[in-house]
């Protein structure tokens, strides 16, 4: 049987599963491939330290040369995270006439543009299916599933520490501190879990499926986006008796003026496919104006997970359907269809406000006349009796279709009311 | 821009669907394919009647030998229904050069082997994405995304009308015949459903799926099927009672002794994903070893959403995808690795038993112990107070995990006792 020789760079969780499959699985990559992917060699930077994984002799080496100056190898997965030496790694590869396989969503938000200029130049391809949602294969569904369809929307939970603390929030009614202890502690948080729970992760993997299946070429930190870390349990509980969840959704929108795009926290129906999308889990809902809705769920991340994803783009690569798609979508081309971004305040939808008044005469009424006067019309109201001999209440209005523009200004001129001790909470809501 | 000639044989809903959207949407295709796809013909039966779409003039045509014999179209969307003659021709355009994208999932499950093999032996190749499950890309996400994966298990809801019945039973609580009446007006099932609601449909997709994921080469009239066609309203009753709904799923399970196929009307948790598929949605949920659980979710018919299978297959003939797929895959081929069939009987699950009973002492009694001679252990028992002064009563009996054998042989010995008075109903159950 024909022979690809592949390497890894990097043996941490991910490269350590790639590594597995290759190794003990060969049979089956060799059968669903028509040829064997033969581990070469695997890169890394401590060659002591204890790994999850067995490799023949001779496979692990410290020196990334060996796998650059060896023309045999043709695949590599470039399994290291961050940016740098990530970025002048992948040149490298590209440049030793290696396609390259990667899983670095960052790396791919801000250097994408030129990691593919690169590989087109140099007649290479590179794949990525892992940078975005983990195991779903979200890239090849909307790079070639959907070819025939211009897509109208999509909606995804692409991050799993997010969700998983929003599911325990909602399941066990603990504050977002408590929550976010435990799942470090599970290992579902990084010991600094910043860019997972402000949007940042999402907003970068956003921006590249944004590319993908829209052709817009955004800067993922354009992207306008709040995350969870701010998110008082008290809206976790006001969402669920109005019948809803909050999630952290990554939204791209077709509407006249362009895509409009944002990662927000947003109030779901519960009972509907999002909503119902629990622990590290992702989905991403996806509108076609041919195909319809499509939803695509399962695990977002963890180690075997996205192996799955590096080792099918490995197989891609080596039958040779990868450098094709490549050819053919010219990702980051300045030829790629482009759609002009819609304003973010002009975007429009539902929203969920909660304002902390005095529990007063008239405070609903002044409330109200702001949110006419932003011509906010309101859905639905909730405001309980006050449990205590407190002095403020929580007020919860449900507004609407309005603009984001139009809710925010209003927020801002409710804020400035004497009524209103905090800034109010602002949320959108999606049914 | 380079133009691939394609044609479609057939301009029926799907065919007109693909004519839209190669004529309406050409931008589209040619930036997807790199390429544009230029429809050469459309070949009907009966040139006089009204289509769903405007065909430039010289593009409709009665004779079919006009695409057979020009060599410059490459493509070919062969949408004729049945077996024959969509076979011959089948094997025609082959013959002549084309590669050929087909919806017909019943010639696939009953002629994939004669047209594989011939198309392999003329190389050529078939694509086939819209035969299984309408907009969802579930053969490309099988046969391609998770090719790192053993699969473990797929269930599928795979027959939308069967779907479409079942969800309005629930919603309505309306009598399986009132509803096919409704479907029927409604253009969700057709004239004679029969093949939708007893099974069939279902059974060839899956046998399509289980060759396609598990190399398991099936005929699809071996896979045990029971349809919905005699489910009884109660059931659906008694369903929600326990916090199940019943859905008709094709189960593909892989055990010790190979691989459990069949397709029943099954209990599933409401809350759980496949439980919330409603109206003629189609989904399918699969367990990779690696990936671990996958759940895809969409339109499993209807004119767009099959058209949008079909042109993403066209589309990857075009650019040369589907060929190295193809070739890769050796689909029904002799060298597809094969796994053998467990036998049913063995296959392991919980039952839902429902038995009408004489309203009188001991025959609780009597059809325990005939479930304990079957070593069926029982997890749950529901038995409703009689509500008129008839002279029986439904008896539901959930059991613990055991084999469809032994079910099956309880249900056979409980109808033969005095106290039980009809057949005793019995679907499976998944949590």
């Amino acid at each position: 049987m024909e022979k690809t020789k592949v390497a890894i760079i990097g043996l941490g969780t991910v490269g350590s599963g790639v590594a597995r499959l290759l190794l003990d699985f060969g049979d089956r990559t060799a059968r669903h491939a028509g040829r064997t992917l033969w581990l070469e060699k695997a890169v890394v930077r401590d060659l002591e330290k204890t790994r999850d994984c067995d490799l023949p002799a001779g496979v692990l080496t410290g020196n990334i040369d060996e796998v650059i100056d060896d023309p045999e190898i043709r695949v590599v997965a470039q399994l290291i995270g961050g940016l740098e030496p990530a970025r002048t790694v992948m040149l490298r590869l590209l440049e030793s006439g290696k396609d390259v396989v990667t899983a670095n969503k960052a790396l791919l938000a801000e250097h994408g543009p030129e990691i593919f200029d690169r590989a087109r130049d140099l007649g290479r391809c590179v794949a990525f299916e892992a940078s975005v949602a983990g195991g779903i294969p979200i890239i090849a569904n909307i790079g070639q599933c959907l070819s025939a369809n211009q897509l109208l929307s999509l909606q995804g939970i692409l991050n799993g520490t997010s969700n998983f603390i929003l599911s325990k929030m909602h399941e066990e009614g603990a504050a977002y501190q408590a929550v976010v202890a435990e799942a470090q502690r599970l290992g579902y948080a990084e010991a600094d879990p910043a860019m997972d729970v402000d949007g940042t992760d999402a907003a970068q993997k956003l921006a590249i499926l944004a590319h993908l299946g829209f052709g817009a070429r955004v800067n993922w930190d354009e992207i306008p986006r709040s995350g969870i870390d701010s998110l008082d349990i008290i809206d976790v509980r006001f969402a669920e008796e109005m019948g809803y969840r909050i999630k952290l959704l990554a939204v791209a929108q077709l509407v006249d003026e362009g895509i409009e795009l944002h990662v927000s926290p947003t109030l779901v129906r519960t009972g509907g496919p999002l909503a119902e999308v629990g622990g590290p889990y992702n989905a991403i809902r996806v509108v076609g104006d041919a195909v319809g809705e499509l939803l695509f769920y399962g695990p977002g991340a963890g180690q075997m997970p996205t192996a799955s994803a590096v080792v099918a783009d490995m197989i891609d690569i080596a039958v040779g359907r990868c450098p094709i798609t490549f050819r053919t979508l010219e990702l980051w081309s300045n030829r790629a269809s482009r759609v002009a971004r819609a304003d973010y305040h002009s975007a429009r939808g539902r929203f969920y406000l909660r304002l902390t008044v005095d529990d007063s005469p008239g405070v609903l009424a002044q409330i109200t006349q702001v949110l006419g006067e932003q011509s906010v019309s309101i859905a639905s109201v909730l405001q309980h009796e006050p449990n205590e001999a407190g002095d403020s209440i929580s007020l919860v209005i449900m507004t609407h279709k309005t603009t984001e523009g139009a809710a925010s200004e209003a927020c801002d001129k409710m804020s400035k009311l004497a009524c209103v001790q905090a800034t109010p909470v602002r949320m959108w809501v999606r049914d």
